[in-house]
């Protein structure tokens, strides 16, 4: 955590919890001056948009308790220390929506909000989707829905998909069945 | 912050910061079962893809501390309470590189990382760009880079680019501006 003129002083640990941790740091700038920098560590998380044979998009429809909504979101799930973004895809895929996908293609990694935390989120197509078992986590309540991908474009348009990685996803999708982001 | 069967039984305050504040919930889930939920409160955020009359988008390369490396980003600024995002988009749109745009358009509000965070983002097209005079904050170290759109869209599959407003902005303007995403 140091570097381009910036180098960490002191890290204090806030809170450790089963998501996130917490530190809160002092930092000393390019420029000589001390600041202080809230930190939020997560382990990272993956995001696929799985896309059928029809051009439709599925989607989960869950409660999320931070933002006091159910959101409509790609499938996605928490990586565990060291696993593998695309194994963890894999996975997810199936246990949320029960799909196995025949064709993976990264779209991209980004960090969620970098301005306080360091979550990565790696984000996947799936394509020659097969149909398997779902088998959500206990504390997932989840609905699925299928909708084409030009309407799922609508849905973020009309502020009724209101999560970053759908967003980035559906729109990287779109670009990409175009042969505009390949 | 209740709804879908999920119900807030008790909210400790484990931190209040400058950015972010943290609490750990204890929720009634829909099966009646207990459960804890971390939450990372946020007041919200903008970000601006301006694109120039050549096609070309502004963007600003700045250390973020949180993930230890300097990061590519299209300009971007938080939201203080109470403050309309796109009188805070104009504003910062200044501050951070130094433009005035003539022409708006939102393109999408989201949940950066739901999961843990109620933090909004608001991403809107800034047009028409006419130059100004750029007044970044104090502890802003900003590069100011502009890249074709296209270009842009390269750095994101090749990793280059790594940070989800970024990498929604730039593949949404992409869509808008052929028509696809109006």
């Amino acid at each position: 955590m140091e570097g381009h003129g910036h180098r960490l002083l002191e890290r204090r640990t806030v809170f450790e919890g089963k998501v996130v941790r917490l530190y809160l740091d002092r930092v000393r700038l390019p420029d000589g001056r001390e600041a202080e920098r809230e930190v939020v560590l997560h382990w990272g998380a993956v995001g696929m948009v799985p896309v059928d044979g029809e051009g439709k998009v599925v989607l989960v429809r869950q409660y999320r308790h931070a933002t006091g909504e159910a959101l409509l979101e790609i499938p996605a799930g928490k990586l565990t220390p060291e696993e593998e973004p695309l194994s963890c895809a894999e996975r997810e895929l199936m246990e949320e929506v029960g799909y196995r996908a025949g064709r993976w293609v990264h779209l991209a990694s980004f960090y969620t909000s970098p301005g306080f935390s360091n979550e990565m989120l790696h984000l996947y197509l799936a394509l020659d989707l097969e149909e398997g078992e779902a088998s959500p986590e206990e504390d997932e309540f989840l609905e699925v829905a299928s909708v084409p991908l030009g309407h799922a474009l609508e849905l973020v348009k009309r502020g009724e998909i209101k999560d970053s990685k759908t967003v980035a996803g559906l729109a990287l999708a779109a670009l990409h069945l175009e042969g505009r982001y390949a």
